[in-house]
């Protein structure tokens, strides 16, 4: 396979946040880890402080135009520069919000005009970018509207070494999450993973493994009725259209080892059936990638952590397999 | 410490299913596994054939008192016969079920009584229990009661070498969830579960970690008011009681390696958030033992998996687990 010429655009998130100092470790290791050449959309001040704080050798260099990046990757970290403030780790504030806000909306308009082969995002902080005006849930529905999108269009699925799921709902209310499944949310899903696993996981043949809401899956409606009722024949419609799912599968059991290798991804009715096989599993490996859009994009599985950034301590493994990920969607892509 | 006189009693479990294979793969590996001396309560034709079935090389003892058994132990696997019938494996039927019941009541009765100092259950098959009249959820309930003892006195906990979980509720449908959660439950289950981890694993000051019901623990009220109306307090009662209860707790981040390091049992909401990391962490090797009960119980965390018995190829990690967990813990009550 060959090498994507572009190279990715990784957004810098909180200044105040882990995503600075993960990112320099990253670009300190790329020869080690044979990464992909990317550049750095935010500031280099940010970047050479939390550097510094983890005892870390970096160069940056400043660039006006993506083309310059793959050049200067190895022997310098490229930066598109948006502000040149400093900011205190652990301490986040409106500015550095407003930061990260512009550093997500350039990187993603350099991947929707192909000049970068894909985007990373580093963590963002919800809350005080919602004090500065953007009102989207996350990162996900933000990237769906950009790209022109509804926000059922761009599907996120945790991969990890070791499993791929994908939830159906995710930032709500246990209670809710009955009344939120359907049918077509479930189709409309599974067909977009479906694709995504055959066009940018190179799986000619995707297998889903579609969970039951309840324990052991209803027990053929011992406990609820939802399987019955929405997800069976949400199967029996994909399977139709030459999908291969399988299911309901009763969850718990579904993560064990013998399991995990009869499927490609598995289909989770909520947010917390679908991340504790994931943080169990595949934790400082897992990245979080936005499937079913116009552009690459992943991220590490985590948050901005302030309470250890600039301490050192943050673990650099799922933003290097997020860039490692991007960059093998991003050739797949390239060649097909 | 010191090993208990006394034999663990083994129930058959159902006569079709993988126990007996099992018991009888468990047996032969006594030696190299050191394990604790065991009696079966069943049934010795159908041990010899599931034993043929794994072509394991098995000596069975008839006994008339579990006295017997420990000195019996080493040279052939001692049984307390309660039928001389054969059973098909993988085909369950009325008498099979009617066998698993009586096994169950005569093993539980063993243990009330004192003559084996723990009980360890093969797995049965509900569906056909109940049809022969057993009117119990699961043996769990069913040992409640036959200690004389509320249902909320049982407390179910999965125990594997990664993690230990107490699911509060076990099987309802998801919707229910919320309805049935309490504080009252909560602090109910949470001092048995101190309680047992103090007295039966040894831990001195257990400290157990409340998960939330919603994801990210509803983040600070933004998804569910479970985790402030009802976890919450039931923390701050426990810890005023001098328990270390911890929480709530984002439950998908909980069963990450550095976060089990910080608790020695994890107080879930519902059934899957309790197995599903056990059973991705722990497969083959998962316990279910039943705390605050007057006797020791263990059982293999699996069913009577009807597809594959006697196909010789179905795992004894668990029961093995099982056997090794109800020898320490009546080791330990036994010493106390």
């Amino acid at each position: 396979m060959s090498i994507s010429p572009f190279p990715l655009a990784l957004s810098l998130g909180d200044p105040a946040g882990v995503g600075p100092e993960l990112i320099a470790e990253a670009w300190a290791r790329r020869a080690e880890l044979r990464l992909p050449p990317f550049l750095v959309v935010g500031a280099r001040a940010v970047l050479v402080e939390a550097a510094r704080s983890r005892a870390i050798t970096l160069a940056v260099t400043p660039i006006s135009h993506p083309g310059e990046a793959v050049a200067a990757f190895a022997d310098a970290l490229p930066v598109l520069e948006l502000d040149a403030m400093v900011y205190a780790p652990g301490r986040p504030d409106a500015r550095g919000a407003r930061l990260s806000l512009a550093a997500l909306e350039t990187a993603t308009d350099l991947a929707r005009a192909g000049e970068v082969g894909g985007l990373v995002t580093a963590p963002v902080a919800k809350a005080a970018l919602a004090a500065v005006g953007f009102d989207h849930p996350g990162q996900t529905e933000f990237l769906a509207a950009r790209c022109g999108l509804p926000t059922e269009a761009a599907v996120m699925m945790l991969a990890g070494p070791n499993v791929r799921t994908v939830p159906l709902t995710i930032h709500c209310a246990i209670s809710a999450v009955p009344t939120m499944l359907s049918e077509e949310l479930i189709v409309l899903r599974a067909r977009i993973t479906a694709q995504a696993l055959a066009r940018d996981f190179g799986i000619a043949r995707p297998r889903l493994a579609v969970c039951g809401l309840n324990p052991h899956a209803g027990e053929n409606g011992a406990f609820g009725d939802e399987e019955a009722r929405i997800i069976a024949p949400a199967i029996a419609r994909l399977r139709l259209e030459g999908i291969e799912a399988t299911g309901p599968h009763a969850a718990d059991a579904l993560f064990a080892p013998h399991k995990r290798a009869s499927f490609d991804a598995a289909l989770c009715m909520y947010h917390d059936q679908a991340l504790i096989p994931v943080k169990a599993l595949d934790f400082d490996q897992g990245v979080n990638t936005t499937l079913g859009l116009p552009i690459v994009r992943t991220s590490p599985d985590h948050g901005t952590a302030f309470d250890i950034a600039g301490q050192g301590v943050a673990d650099a493994g799922a933003i290097i397999a997020a860039i490692r990920l991007a960059g093998e969607i991003a050739t797949r892509r390239a060649v097909a």
